[in-house]
């Protein structure tokens, strides 16, 4: 059975600007290839609720899941929440259960719990709850749609709470092979091996360290024996790399 | 008049398994803000030829620029210019200019000029010559789409040398105003200050230092005069700022 197929949809001016360097893709896509949950896009767009909704329409109906980040805070710019609730036509208000995580976060720490902080609770109908213990607020899934914070701990926390849920396949494996040459020196021997093993995937990856050009071959498969089968046979066109 | 759109398309599959974290993006955003240049959408896609051939059909066809990075080298996996070609229906093969460039850049180097490093003068028919200072291999222009390398030294060169040819609106400018406050403290006053300011964006982007709470507020405007104003009532507002 294939592997389940993901998209993740970062939403925030921010990055578009270039003001941020988002990083939560990049966690996300490693956690995501240990699942055996083949991330097949990564799309960033705007805080602008006619294109959230239409990006997780479009990635939540082209992918078995789909991971958003961003805009369910506390403030005017954060519109994730309804966006996704128009997206899946779904009434959007606040939630008794997710009221009640808050209230008790905040009386813990003897903050106040102030209508800003109240629009944290505003959950789509139907909704599950994703776990938030650093700051309290949830994220929450609706269909195959999980919806998490922008903030970089706070977004991990949420995966790592989430991902034990979701049904995966088998663990895309990798292992990278270097050689001091540039790639065009070896594209030949590769691009024949890269066809002798069509169950692999083999990427060359140039790089120049001190003046000297070198390449990263990786190869990647779900299948550790074909993976095992590929390796010995670069290591064997390339015995100079390691 | 409006500031011209555009998009970034990101091409390989090292950055959907999570084994490269991707920067060329936040570089070009951040160009394109000074440029006058509304960057409205990032896509990270793998190395597919369908897959990129759609999505420069989508995003040249949704956007006045499209940008692309990676797969542009000497390697099987290095797809992109046959994909872009496709996509806007035109033939590629071996072009003179682009051969001579090749051919020079190794001479005057000492190195041979192989069959795989041919494979890098294949250009799709019409397209107009990026240059590349790096390494030789030049980029290219097919109507509004862009297509440039995907390693960041020779990514960042061709976009220096492409940026001015191409024409761009009145840049994005901003100014940040930091409390040490959590952001729902301050949503109410927020967002009846982004109310009374309609054509500056008002941004809130929340942090934790040493334990502390924290907001960057950010308001971006091309109008230099609206976020002056706008930025000075973010002061008033909020005075233990800085």
């Amino acid at each position: 059975m294939p592997n389940p197929t993901a998209a993740i949809l970062i939403i925030g001016d921010e990055i578009l600007t270039g003001r941020t360097r988002e990083g939560n893709a990049h966690f996300l896509a490693g956690e995501l290839a240990r699942a055996g949950i083949d991330l097949r896009q990564i799309r960033v767009i705007g805080d602008d609720h006619a294109t959230i909704s239409a990006a997780v329409r479009e990635l939540a109906g082209g992918h078995d899941q789909l991971f958003t980040s961003g805009g369910i805070g506390p403030t005017h710019d954060d519109i994730t929440a309804d966006a996704v609730a128009a997206a899946f036509g779904r009434a959007i208000d606040v939630r008794e259960d997710a009221r009640a995580i808050l209230a008790a976060h905040y009386a813990a720490r003897g903050v106040e719990f102030t209508p800003a902080r109240m629009r944290m609770a505003r959950i789509p109908e139907g909704a599950a709850l994703i776990d938030n213990p650093v700051s309290g607020a949830p994220g929450f899934s609706v269909e195959n749609c999980h919806v998490m914070a922008g903030v970089p701990n706070i977004f991990q926390a949420m995966v790592t709470g989430l991902l034990p849920r979701l049904t995966g396949g088998a663990p895309l494996e990798s292992r990278t092979w270097q050689l001091m040459v540039a790639e065009a020196a070896i594209a030949d021997q590769l691009g024949a091996l890269a066809a002798a093993h069509p169950g692999v995937s083999m990427g060359s990856y140039p790089f120049v360290t001190e003046g000297q050009y070198g390449t990263n071959l990786v190869v990647r498969a779900t299948d550790p024996v074909a993976l095992a089968a590929a390796f010995a046979a670069l290591q064997a066109a390339f015995p100079e790399g390691k």
